[in-house]
């Protein structure tokens, strides 16, 4: 039970073994039912945890696949060997683009090196990617905060809505969403969120799960009923949406959990801000819009298996009734630039249009 | 499994037990798990199938109420007793407005009977709303072809998006949204419904599962992914979404079942047509807007429990987990007239704020 693990929790979603050449993840495809962890001690264990979302969230996923390249190169280190490894991780999911960021970075620092110097580098490398990652989320966290308190000045309850899990689960620490919300719970600010359960994998209980272990209020509801709550005034009023990324184009076009565009549609019908929070890893400028993101689509049996019980409290029986079903799963949708009122970074707040000016230095066409 | 139940399914929902004073139903609660008949012998059995969802879809609550009444009225006919009668099924659900047009028919058609004729008039009426309602919605499926065949000859499969149910589960017979896809597979258009799971209570599969028993291609897809598919160009693009309703106001705002909202904007930012398929007593001409519409909120358990497995494969876990986890679970939700492309009805087709010009007889002010 959740309330018995609180003091036994890491602090994190993933950390080197002390001595050993391997990390431990939380399973978080365990969660919220059960909570365990598991050790990754080679190239396939890590591509296995990414492809089975072990650990999933864009930034999290970037980390393992450094240290899944780490695992890899204290066996072969060579250049194919290096190309090898790199391929089977990149291979694993194909939305997120932190996970190729993440990949690329580690070689461009390990290529220059000689083999027998490559292995402990890279476990250097993935370790300051993701100091980095928790660091970058912290500072979301602040940046975020200074926009969500003049909303609290305003008096009342701020009700935030997010989709998915953006906490702490999808990064290494603080989270990309959710930071805010934790930085605004420990300022004393009167903050409840409201949390899609988000089909057909279920994340909104992570977020739900998460929240109640840092004691933040919360209420859980139905992707559908997003439009509704959305269009609701007074006290219970949605002051603003905030999610997570999994790839955000040059053009600020954002690509995370399908859903999200739902949401994004309804929100300004309402004229409620909606907000992306992501680190840099998340952007691809070499995406100029959204069209060029790759949408994953995922086994139709996360549909057809996770339906409840038949009469005699058996979900498989679900899966042999509709085992031929027929079944679209797109994991992630597009939500238009235009439909974002801003997106947070560790380095700033802008436009949905406007990354290109927070990133001077990145280079683009 | 349904394949074998084909030839032994009724043509109904719901039909007058031959011999007794009594109704048969199909328990659209067990659905699609099993199939199974429950039989309604007394006030109490009716009340209670409409409120524990065995009959659902705006059109059937009517009927089985009108019946329930008729099952009441065996008892005990006085005015009063079919003044209680009435109000017990009145508070059954509130958002359906069907449920309040077939008690005040069967009111104003019982009241001036002495009480010594009220039953057997009550049984003739009630069977005399299901044969309309049948009628009805063929009539609607017919009317919905002639929509739908210009879309199907300018050549290409015919792609139908609808959420929750309604199909003939919904109804008597024929269905409201799902009579024109019924009435165009059967005509020979080459057609593929998209098919939503609807969170909470998962009538997607209904939906599915009647489909499928007539043999109309389909494809189950998550509530969330519902803006994707819309946005979608080419062989997939949606042509139409066709939703039912629960209740109607005067102005055209439709109130259906959570997410339809969503749906409709998404519709409307793809330039897809969004219909809406009811019989007139969906209608409800005393409500001038949708705000005025009351939309259910049911127990947070249908979000708390249906949520698969967990390690040991049991669904009752979840429910301990999250036992005392804050829920919003309203019902319905209501889609602005301006999203809707058009109402199509018994009486023909016409844009929402052309209701009153379609139903000229209608007392309003």
């Amino acid at each position: 039970m959740p309330a018995m693990k609180v003091n036994t929790l890491p602090t994190r979603t993933l950390w080197p073994v002390v001595g050993m050449r391997a990390v431990d993840i939380i399973d978080q495809s365990a969660l919220p039912h059960d909570y365990r962890t598991l050790r990754l001690s080679t190239l396939e264990d890590a591509a296995h945890a990414i492809r089975a979302m072990q650990v999933r969230g864009a930034p999290l996923i970037g980390v393992t696949a450094a240290y899944g390249l780490a695992l890899a190169l204290d066996r072969h280190a060579n250049d194919a060997a290096l190309a090898a490894a790199a391929a089977t991780l990149a291979a694993t999911r194909p939305t997120a683009v932190n996970l190729h960021w993440a990949l690329m970075r580690m070689q461009s620092r390990l290529l220059p090196l000689p083999s027998g110097e490559r292995a402990d580098a890279a476990w250097r490398e993935a370790g300051e990617i993701a100091e980095e990652d928790a660091a970058q989320c912290q500072r979301i966290g602040e940046i975020g905060l200074a926009l969500l308190r003049p909303m609290a000045e305003q008096g009342g309850r701020l009700n935030i809505m997010t989709h998915c899990n953006a906490g702490w689960l999808a990064t290494i620490d603080y989270g990309t969403a959710l930071a805010p919300v934790y930085a605004a719970f420990d300022s004393g600010i009167d903050i409840h969120v409201w949390v899609s359960e988000t089909r057909p994998r279920n994340q909104g209980l992570l977020t739900a799960w998460e929240l109640r272990q840092h004691g933040v209020p919360h209420t859980l509801f139905a992707d559908n009923a997003a439009g509704l709550l959305l269009a609701r005034d007074g006290e219970f009023a949605i002051d603003a949406v905030i999610v997570g990324a999994d790839r955000i184009a040059a053009n600020g076009d954002v690509a995370n959990k399908v859903g999200t565009y739902l949401k994004a549609l309804a929100a300004r019908e309402s004229d409620v801000p909606f907000y992306v929070a992501a680190p840099h890893s998340t952007i691809d400028f070499s995406c100029t819009s959204g069209a060029q993101i790759p949408i994953e689509e995922r086994d139709g049996d996360e549909l057809r298996m996770l339906h409840g019980r038949d009469s005699s409290g058996q979900p498989a029986r679900l899966r042999q009734l509709f085992a031929d079903e027929a079944v679209a799963n797109p994991a992630f949708d597009v939500t238009p630039a235009r439909l974002i009122s801003a997106i947070i970074t560790e380095r700033g707040v802008c436009p949905a249009d406007g990354l290109r000016r927070l990133y001077p230095e990145t280079r683009h066409d």
